[in-house]
């Protein structure tokens, strides 16, 4: 501990700690000592109590997510703990507060924020461009190294720092070890149906992954009152779970080999699915959602990240005909707010979390946790500190 | 005039009279004496008075729209003229109305019309692929073949038969010769603006060909209070005109070549627009409207049909970062409503119809109505039969 700061009126120091480090695209998870600089002015650090292992970590990790090709890194950015300092100027929290948090803070100062009509932030976008916090550097190294904090957070490692425009205080009385969910699956996918497509009640959805975030689109399809929920993923083993979080139908596109599994759907639901879903990430199962969706009114909205490589193929005239796409970013949620919102939703068992989590690891278990990611042998995993 | 049939208790029989008739694809239209059946129960002959002449109409003849690829046809599809007589069952319309055939006829008894959710029809749809009534047959007939009728209208002839859920009665003071246009190019692009991408007041838009639908276009955006409305053509001719409609800004792509010029345009409205219309049916312009929206909250509305055989690319993670894309058939207007009100809103001067028109022709002036449309010289051709 080296270095020192003075942060509302206490000292804050260096912290050393372990992290999970990517040191080269495509490497694997290295778990390092690292050490934490103390907040600068409007930052946070955090020592973190769980977080979770998203899809978009391996994706940061294997190079696809392009914005973020910065390596060392820390990626996680779906976690929650507790305040540890903070520095100047910081006015919303103190030591001790129980927070999640946010890759999609909110600066509320800028003309997306002032516009109301987009929960994306540009100073948020910068920092996520960045990989680091606002001013472009980390408040974690490593080996005399700075290491890129994924989607500013970083939250692979037992402390980090964010700024206090990324950050939502939750209840304390919310289960620290579980919550990190609403930094990120359980937010995307459910936002999806009830924010930004709206799902009017009656209508017939579907859902293409059933992954955490799949899943959580399918309790806000049933949340929005949908009569039917389909659930589409090639690993039939899902689907028992999925019957659980609402789904009331299931397809396996490979039980219809030689047939386009567009057409497949438009039979089977006699004209096509009010809203579509697609939580998969994948350029051909985006293309599904958007052709089994309604012709006249079916509404596509794009949850998964698909490789940065590959372009969306749409037939125009589809579009002119009554279907539309769009998409969404944590599930159109402003952060700030929603979040402890969201919290207090799942205290009050209004919103599902514990089901979700199927695996937990110790940090060094990290490599294991992806691993069975990539096997589909979980829903979600929770490292816990 | 050899066939006779009772229709509302008066004689009808087959009247001859001139149609331009499209033999083969991508042959020029032909002047033909062709018959017109009497109409048959819920169908209603029409004295044309006068027809536009829609890009569409080009698209089929030139076997582009492929659901309609049937020879040989008559096409014409935005027509104005008088009952002449009614089938049996007919009860809206009587001998001598005023009326507009509608390619976007409504029902009112489908799914799809009693859905609420769009202005698209499912006996309209059958219609318009078969290019023909809804029996699939077709009233009118040249030297022994039966004629289709483009989008079950037909009105490049001086009488036709249309569906009774397919035309809308319109007020007796409104000129036959002009209003033909809001059979179909003013409300797709007006109605774009105002009904499917419902601009709000303030907004910075842009409109994609600057022909009759762009301008109509352009109009809805001025009309629902945008503070910017962009043209964007590559004829430099259209510009003076296009003001007259509301446009305050131009862009011409090929004054920045050698550059992305959606970039361009993000550039110089520092930060995209709100809401994009394509009019000019072109897959370059639809990708250039979609990726020079608002990367947080741009609404991309296609309004111009590309030819069937392209596929529209797009970037996913554009979507999921607010970007989202639509389209509009008839500029989401429920027709048979919609139609007449829009007429008379023409007569109370809240709509500009007149402008529209740059040039007329005579029925057997029709090929060089066109070849004016090719080389971009006319704003609307009316023949006046």
């Amino acid at each position: 501990m080296s270095l020192s700061t003075r942060a509302s009126g206490k000292l804050s120091k260096v912290i050393k700690c372990r992290a999970a480090v990517v040191w080269e695209v495509n490497q694997r998870f290295s778990i390092e000592e690292i050490e934490v600089d103390p907040p600068k002015a409007h930052e946070v650090r955090v020592k973190m109590v769980s977080t979770g292992l998203c899809h978009s970590d391996l994706s940061v990790k294997n190079g696809v997510m392009e914005f973020s090709n910065k390596f060392p890194q820390v990626p996680g950015h779906e976690g929650a703990g507790i305040v540890e300092s903070v520095g100047e100027k910081v006015t919303k929290f103190k030591p001790g507060d129980h927070v999640i948090p946010l890759y999609a803070g909110q600066c509320l100062k800028c003309d997306f924020c002032k516009s109301g009509k987009t929960n994306t932030c540009e100073v948020s976008i910068k920092m996520q461009e960045g990989t680091a916090m606002i001013d472009g550097t980390s408040r974690l190294r490593c080996k005399g190294k700075m290491l890129y904090q994924f989607m500013s957070c970083g939250t692979f490692s037992e402390y980090t720092v964010v700024e206090d425009i990324a950050l939502a205080k939750i209840s304390n009385k919310a289960p620290l070890e579980k919550v990190c969910l609403i930094g990120c699956g359980i937010p995307t996918g459910y936002g999806a149906a009830v924010n930004a497509a709206k799902v009017k009640p009656g209508s017939k959805c579907a859902v293409w992954g059933l992954g955490g975030i799949g899943l959580a689109a399918v309790m806000g399809c049933k949340k929005a009152g949908a009569s039917e929920v389909w659930g589409i993923d090639i690993n039939p083993a899902k689907f028992d779970l999925a019957r659980k979080f609402g789904c009331t139908h299931f397809a396996n596109p490979n039980d219809y080999k030689g047939r386009k599994f567009a057409d497949v759907l438009l039979e089977l639901t006699k004209g096509g699915f009010d809203y579509t879903f697609e939580c998969a990430g994948q350029i051909a199962t985006m293309r599904q959602a958007v052709d089994s969706s309604h012709r006249a009114w079916g509404r596509t909205t794009l949850v998964g990240i698909a490789t940065f490589s590959q372009d969306l193929n749409v037939f125009p005239f589809d579009l002119i005909c009554g279907r539309s796409i769009g998409g969404t970013f944590f599930g159109s949620y402003q952060a700030v707010e929603s979040v402890p919102k969201l919290v207090d939703e799942y205290l009050n068992n209004e919103l599902m979390v514990d089901d979700f989590i199927t695996h937990t690891f110790k940090l060094e278990q990290i490599n294991e946790g992806f691993d069975l990611m990539i096997k589909g042998g979980c829903l979600r995993s929770i490292v816990i500190f």
